[in-house]
């Protein structure tokens, strides 16, 4: 993995803007956003340090990590330089290493244990000119004994919330970030239809959730979301698949459904219906698909987030659910499963080509049942363009 | 899921000796040990803001939710009183609600919405009684705004960091939470060999990782640690399964590797090999399992953490990998995957029943192999009992 997740020409003009050095990862995200180094221990659990720096210009950047994972970055061929910190006992005989990743791991180790994080990350900035000045953090991840030590060793800097920045640069996504996103989004809609392929009478929800990640594991994606919930449970937003509630004809089925692929998540909804489905039910759903149809239509460079939600609620309104009420329309996408711009009423975002987004108009009646449909879409430079490959129709089975 | 993952009578003489009223949870393992709930949201992203209160009497413990996953405290059966904030549009019926769930979840919607995450905290502390005093506060989950806000609802109580308190009360594993790990560790095991059942001479190591998965998800595990690695990549502790790197005769297959079940961790370690073993990989193995062997004939409650690592290095030394070096053989687990105790040389921690750990010796040799097994074991009262169903003996294939 060597191309670029981030726009480096972006980077550089954001950060002359606000007049900052360096921009600062410590959370899995923004590591991975910065430097494409997909640091395992830092995604599966909270705790490990492992930091990526970016500049204005992309030779100068580095990794810190601690030396246990250096095989992670030799076996990934790591653009950036990478700064260790910590002992980790790997033995043999280095220097006659063969294969190309331990020739690379070997050239890491030769480095110096820097023995903290904050030490390592000190001297990689030190390294590429950075000793005083402004420099945005990345407060996520960074352990409160490394930021107070981090401090101290560069008393010159003055650190500033990289929140606000690593927002507005992850907002618009690239190339080959969009095409992580069509990815998972695709592996999701092959789940769907694997677990709908199953679908029986008599089977249960937990039956058909486990052909979904049966199918999302297979495409080396990792399970995530997984609501998928049959008549009267489908109004249940957040539906965990019961192995007790059996299908039957006349249900409905939903799904709100997405895994992650190579770091970046899906999340989208489709409903089916086993048997004929009610009158209600087809028209509950065409309304909820008309607000979708409604969004494909109006979304373009420019357009008010917050006048997106008002025209996607409208339009719901007035093709069969006159009482629809929602507190959004839907989410930006990205490495994470909600991220700007944020389509709701009292939104500032405003859309921008590039800009990759969940919409969604669920409905969810307590008793009965939830519709939803949810896709995922880019902005592009006169409109937008759909990532998904099936239809929003009420699926028959 | 009703019955308590935690014990209510350790917490209780906890709150007593610290002179606390309550412990609060903010993050998604503190809330579900403290009160059972599973609020997914809080386990796939960052941010959404649930708590769960416990005081001395079992009785008087409390959830806060936001209004958009009261779908899941009903569906949960929570035992605790649920209090729910913000706006979320259910829509229906709620009085003629006929299923068990749907009942609960009206009677959810019907309490009233506090607007905030914190002003329904601060209402359900009050509500059983806690208004000034000493409440120990997990700072882990909950937004800075929300604190600030807590911290001028209720001027009279003294926040105190819930880490420590938290920690000890994990620390010692209760028989639901052993049962849930015993699950994850098995449904590991069979996941190892689900993998190894499919592989031939020319399989990759990505291809075993989607059988691993399949079982996996197949038990109704979510995926979370997944390193397989063939030959001179088993020498890399991370290592990425990848898809070029072909199963030939000679190689060995690290696995290190676990998932996640009933939101309890899984971590253990197996070394199988293809085709005839050399005779360094048979040596090699052999020392790493005596260093286990050793763990369970000396891990009994007393036993000191460093003394345990010192015994352990010491039986792989003289068992036949004289230059062996280690920072830990192993570590806590339980609702994270690496909890207390640190069984490392400068540990503090002495066993203690209930403690469930895993046990590990691996040895990383760079171009050559890496060797491995990880065991997860119980402490009981008068020394040690295995979770696992199968041997630590090199898997031939």
């Amino acid at each position: 993995m060597s191309s670029d997740l981030m726009d480096q020409e972006r980077l550089r003009e954001l950060l002359t803007r606000e007049k900052l050095l360096a921009v600062v990862g410590t959370s899995a995200e923004h590591v991975t956003y910065l430097s494409g180094f997909w640091a395992m221990p830092q995604w599966i659990r909270k705790g490990p340090q492992v930091y990526a720096v970016r500049t204005a210009e992309a030779k100068a950047s580095c990794v810190v990590l601690p030396t246990s994972i250096a095989d992670q970055a030799a076996d990934q061929s790591l653009a950036a330089e990478v700064h260790r910190y910590g002992f980790f006992a790997y033995e043999g005989e280095m220097a006659s290493a063969e294969e190309a990743e331990d020739v690379q791991l070997a050239r890491i180790l030769q480095g110096p244990d820097h023995r903290s994080a904050a030490e390592a990350l000190a001297f990689g900035l030190k390294r590429i000119g950075v000793e005083s000045g402004r420099v945005a953090l990345d407060a996520e991840g960074i352990a409160p004994d490394e930021r107070d030590r981090l401090e101290s060793l560069l008393p010159g800097v003055a650190w500033v919330n990289a929140a606000p920045l690593l927002r507005t640069l992850r907002e618009i996504k690239t190339a080959p970030e969009i095409e992580r996103l069509k990815r998972a989004a695709n592996i999701t809609e092959r789940s769907i239809e694997a677990a709908l392929a199953i679908a029986r009478e008599g089977s249960t929800e937990r039956d058909l959730a486990r052909a979904f990640h049966a199918r999302t594991v297979a495409e080396d994606a990792v399970p995530v979301l997984g609501c998928i919930g049959f008549g009267s449970r489908s109004a249940h937003p957040n539906v965990d698949p019961s192995s007790k509630r059996r299908l039957r004809a006349g249900d409905n089925i939903r799904f709100d459904v997405g895994g992650r692929y190579a770091q970046y998540r899906a999340d989208i909804a489709r409903i089916a219906a086993f048997g004929k489905p009610s009158s209600k039910l087809k028209a509950y759903h065409a309304a909820v698909s008309a607000g979708l149809d409604r969004a494909y239509e109006v979304i373009r460079p420019g357009l008010r987030a917050a006048d997106l939600f008002e025209q996607v609620v409208a339009t719901v309104r007035q093709s069969g659910i006159p009482h629809y009420r929602r507190n959004h329309v839907g989410h930006g996408i990205g490495l994470s499963g909600y991220e700007t711009p944020a389509l709701t009423p009292a939104s500032e975002d405003v859309l921008a080509p590039g800009m990759v987004m969940c919409i969604e108009t669920p409905y969810y009646e307590v008793g009965c049942f939830g519709v939803q449909v949810e896709d995922t879409v880019v902005v592009t430079a006169t409109g937008v363009q759909t990532l998904m490959t099936t239809g929003r129709e009420l699926i028959p089975l």
